[in-house]
């Protein structure tokens, strides 16, 4: 197919590649010229501006940007991708984004003529390098449908989460869920090990238990229990603080705007900004079992 | 074998007909005439004291209370049962009560010369009818060794977590995380369905994903999205909110003697507590899903 | 003077009746006809349009509207004040906005030739009535001076900031420590009470010792404590809990925008929203207490 | 009058030493023989027990200890005081601990014949030495009006709480309220300064607002804004982060006792909790201000 793709970040690039892989015609642009030069030389061709990839002929869009204000400028814009898109096009944004910001785009999408999904994506740079990223999809059941195998090119689990916005509410529900349960291991961990436990034995205890969790079991922030985890090589790589702030941020806004608490969610929000402006920022978000534990 | 049983509740009680069952000759003590008989009509030997059982030849004792004064009593005080029992008789204390005092009375029965283990439980009174608990034993190797067959007639997972203390320490820990994961998911799902998802659809997503954990799986708070879960007959059953403030009362206060902050774990308590103080103490603790969502 | 006033609501039609009762000719408009009216028959012009105001020859223009995006859209909007307005004019604006959003619209305001300051006001309706509220203003010293006069006839405690933003920021920053310490005192006086304290008399060795604070003296959240408060009178009138959370919501928006934590402001901000989504938004914000006592 | 005297650490030293100097006898004990020769160098006698004040003839007994098992084990011990003291002995216990425990204690003392205050303090070592403290006394207003010309001697500030335990209520109450306003006071003046604003300004319309309390008026935690603050000496003296820990230990358990919720109160205690682990506990407590704020 012919498909439009704009933002060859960390996220963008890799996806991006496995698209060509998977013989697709691409149309690439990109603020960074590196970013796109990375594509041209695997066999993308090189689009001026959203414009012009709206007007190049494609079949698809993909979006992967930063943040709201971003995926509005691109499809809103006065050279963006409504303005100069055919109708029937089918719009995809991967982006992670509020709900409603997803929903009033879409909306916009619609009275142009263009199907639109939202489709954030969990796995990482790791998922998105391997092509098995998740991909949580908020739309109408035909547009899964046609998405469904071109995104199957990226990732290996593609969930319809019910019309547009959902895949983003989907997201940000779950990664309130992951950032709090997180804490809570921490908490957990570095109690048990001051209380003179083995930490081993009491992940082994606590993964046999009611307290498991996926950060207890595959990703235990206690240094030495999950092999390969970000905890057992310093909390490089993996999840970093920030972009688990910036999805709570999402959360707590979101809930906001519909009036719901959400007490445990907006305090692990202040407690990882706490720790990133201690300077902690870039480090997997597993290293918040620092704040509990004292340095040796 | 030839065991004392003190503590007769809703816990003990069907414990103990679980060691007759097995074919144990019990001795068994409890201030409550009425739980006395229901063993006794079973077929055990009543004691009139913790100090008479201790006298009465057996081998094993195991106590079911409710909190560390009755076990400190039952074990330190002057007609208690280290003042009466023969040295070498196995101790296994089955209360969930704070590390510290459970170390301390261990340390005691050491100095009488009595082995002591702590082997507090999970799986609620379903689990204690059906011989299914779950034992967290903290004791050396060999009393560990010693207590498994007894323990396995009244559950089926039996754990060494270490030495003296550690089963309770594996407990509070465990339920610390358990009671921090249940708000954050009752958080998840209700923020999620305010958002405009459907609740069984962004179970379904979660439970694939990095949220994941047992209260969103096998225990999810929302009505309707686990069959036979407490949320799905009106939480009643299960595990009662006064229970998991106990637990987390003894997390908080076992994390001020070793001078550990929980802040997750510490909010947790406060509401569950202030959700008991509604008149919501005697519904399972997933109840605790209605601090977020409007009555209708 | 000639005034332009947009923004005839709870707090702007008292302020504005109060600039006519100091002698100054008005120029109105408002999108409720019946808040027009209101000021016409008091001997205010009406104008049609925020453009109409910037047009009328005025040489100060104030604006007391709900939120930011109004603010935008009146200030940038393609009909609104900056693209009407002659330069030189003095924009006042006294709505409660966020700090960043205060100094971009301030930002071009000042590249448009009109110098602008920010003074959003607390103490209500009653003091918008009475012509006795504080106004924080943010902008130079120049522009604070020639505003002074003006803003004395609808307030008695004129505050200088710093430059413009920073009447917004000391307005979120206070009304976050407000926010808190109600919640304290909330706290503080319900459990003094239930460990068999009187509440006068607990409220009396706050207000002489250490805890002391408007919450505790003036406003006292406690029945009966301070007469007159809206405690006393059943939480009816005073500053309801629904502007106390928009004010939170501004408090922690912020704080994310320059990635500062505000681990109890935040805590307090959803504490506020559970309570209201019980139905009690309308309630002054006092009444958080009720989350602590049980009803009688 | 014959004073008997228990405590001469840090507080029990300089206010003995004031009793001296008010021409009271004393009789004095310590575990510190160190402590002890500070005072019989200064006039007072020795005692060689808790026993030995109680059979030494005296007319009051103050007692100034560290904790509630101090407290116990002084008047309840074999040889503590109640087992060995005449009938009508005024008993004055000025240690800070569990309004639950003081009551305790006071009961017995009733039984035994013996009249009893709990009477706490405030002020500090600085208030201690100058005999400027504030006590919050429970007990009797007979009791309450013997004890009066004594504890003035000490203090300036005599407060009567109501009966048995509400001294101690008093003041766990008080400092609760203080531990969180000051960590709001410093969030407020932290995210104020973050977002621009001159840090002696904002404290300045805070502290002529709604959000004034004593932490942001007497105590201001941003070094700079009150001269002669711990701020403003690198935090050091004062009233320790440890000690407010102790306080909030007391407050959240005494919460717990009556099924309480004190959600911030317990927030803060973990706060402050997680600095003192940092290595922080000697600082003063307004030093929490270091958790919001990066290093330079």
């Amino acid at each position: 197919m012919h498909i439009g793709f704009l933002g060859l970040g960390n996220m963008g690039g890799p996806m991006a590649h496995n698209l060509l892989k998977a013989g697709h015609q691409l149309y690439v642009f990109d603020v960074s010229a590196t970013a796109v030069a990375g594509l041209t030389a695997a066999g993308a061709q090189e689009a001026t501006s959203a414009g012009a990839i709206a007007k190049a002929g494609v079949e698809v869009i993909i979006t992967m940007l930063p943040a709201a204000t971003h995926v509005r400028e691109v499809y809103l814009g006065d050279d963006g991708l409504l303005a100069n898109v055919q109708p029937g096009v089918l719009l995809i944004d991967s982006s992670t984004i509020d709900p409603m910001s997803a929903r009033e785009v879409a909306a916009a999408a619609a009275k142009n003529g263009n199907p639109m999904i939202d489709a954030p994506v969990s796995g990482g740079t790791v998922g998105a390098a391997a092509g098995t990223l998740t991909f949580m999809v908020g739309g109408s059941e035909a547009d899964f449908q046609k998405a469904q195998p071109i995104l199957a090119a990226m990732g290996k689990n593609i969930i319809h989460c019910g019309d547009c916005g959902n895949g983003q509410v989907a997201k940000v529900a779950n990664n309130m869920l992951l950032g709090i349960s997180m804490i809570g291991a921490a908490e957990a961990m570095s109690l048990g090990v001051a209380l003179g436990m083995d930490a081993k034995v009491l992940a082994g205890v606590i993964n046999s238990s009611s307290g498991r969790c996926w950060s207890s079991e595959i990703y235990n922030p206690f240094p030495g229990v999950v092999e390969n985890s970000p905890a057992s090589r310093g909390y490089s790589g993996g999840f970093g603080t920030d972009l688990m702030l910036k999805d709570l941020g999402l959360a707590s806004e979101a809930a906001k705007q519909v009036r719901q608490p959400v007490i445990l969610g907006a305090l692990a929000q202040q407690l990882y900004q706490a720790f990133s402006m201690q300077g902690n920022g870039m480090l997997d978000f597993s290293a918040i079992i620092k704040l509990y534990r004292q340095e040796n």
